[in-house]
């Protein structure tokens, strides 16, 4: 068997575990949202995947270090959605906005059971983890909050306190996840265009400039 | 005695029962807000306010009972608090979205772990209770649509959602009750009248219009 082959099988192990980690978190987050993390017991996520609970610890310690794997996902998930987006230079202040806003209600759309997992259960974290996961929270909050002084350095945005509109906006978007049922009055498209005109009007944006992107959105 | 001060010492009863319910709810949430609901039991309850279980069965029946009374509370008092602003059709809509905005935050700086317990321990409510709740908070939601509308019939707003905005704007008044803590960097009135400025802008309402309004929440 050459090198490269090698590799090869290596990286497939990795990318079965990865997904088998990724079941696990999607069960469990689903049975947390539904009867709370409390009355959750590992035997009802592996019985749910039709697997043994040794299976399960394989890939997780115990019930907590699940719990923080899917408290972090929907913050990790969208810095990474949002740093190619940030550091896009050849893109304005509001062009860019906007994207973070389609990128990040994306993940709330997709995440949606593990982020209100999150918000309900922080406090079973452990402090360490629960600080981490804060950590996170706030580099997003920082680094919105410096997109909008870029924007509003470049005259596209008239904003009075860049750190509190910043924590607007990403409240605006976390709250999709609270209220959003799928099969709702309004689709998904309706609610990414509906809220990125509203973050707009946050930041003073030009209202030209809004219409034509909010129409982009929409095609 | 005469029927006059009968009536009186009637109205004393009531009030210091209201007063007693009162104290176990605050004392019950800040308990389920530090350690959760389903962790907190009745007998840690009466300790803290150093009474007896019996004591606090002859106010509410179950502990579910005690989780169902905090968690309505936020949305009562919000509802009780806007109603006379909403009937005051002397004042403008802009001017009535301000009072609203400033009332309901006061009410989420007041009944903050109430409001935080209730986004978390839902779930443990019984279906009734929840629906209920849940229909206390379409009504508020409705109410405010329907402000937002006479501003938008009143050309003082523009508005393409008036449903959808209803909500983002109730989304972040809660917000705040999420991440808001006493001792940060912002003043309750820096937050007060920077939602107001955001509230304003994400209905259109005329930039100087706004101004003034803020301007006279800050004094």
């Amino acid at each position: 068997m050459t090198a490269a082959a090698n590799l090869a099988q290596a990286n497939l192990k990795h990318e079965v575990a990865d997904f088998k980690r990724r079941r696990i978190r999607e069960e469990a987050s689903h049975l947390f949202f539904e009867q709370g993390y409390e009355s959750t017991t590992l035997d009802a996520i592996a019985q749910r995947l039709d697997v043994t609970k040794p299976f399960l610890y394989t890939h997780y310690a115990n019930k907590t270090e699940l719990l923080y794997d899917i408290c972090r996902t929907g913050i990790l998930q969208s810095l990474a959605a949002i740093e190619p987006i940030l550091m896009d230079r050849t893109d304005s202040a509001v062009g860019r906005l906007g994207r973070l806003v389609e990128a990040v209600l994306t993940i709330i759309f997709d995440f949606q059971e593990f982020i209100v997992v999150y918000e309900r259960e922080e406090k079973n974290l452990d402090e360490v983890q629960a600080r981490e996961i804060r950590e996170h929270r706030s580099l997003f909050d920082h680094k919105l909050a410096t997109l909008l002084e870029q924007g509003q350095l470049a005259k596209e945005f008239e904003i009075v306190d860049a750190v509190l509109t910043a924590n607007t906006i990403g409240g605006m978007m976390t709250w999709v996840a609270l209220w959003y049922r799928s099969g709702g009055k309004r689709t998904r498209y309706q609610i990414v265009s509906h809220t990125m005109a509203m973050v707009f009007s946050v930041v003073g944006a030009n209202r030209q400039d809004q219409s034509a992107l909010v129409a982009a959105a929409r095609r």
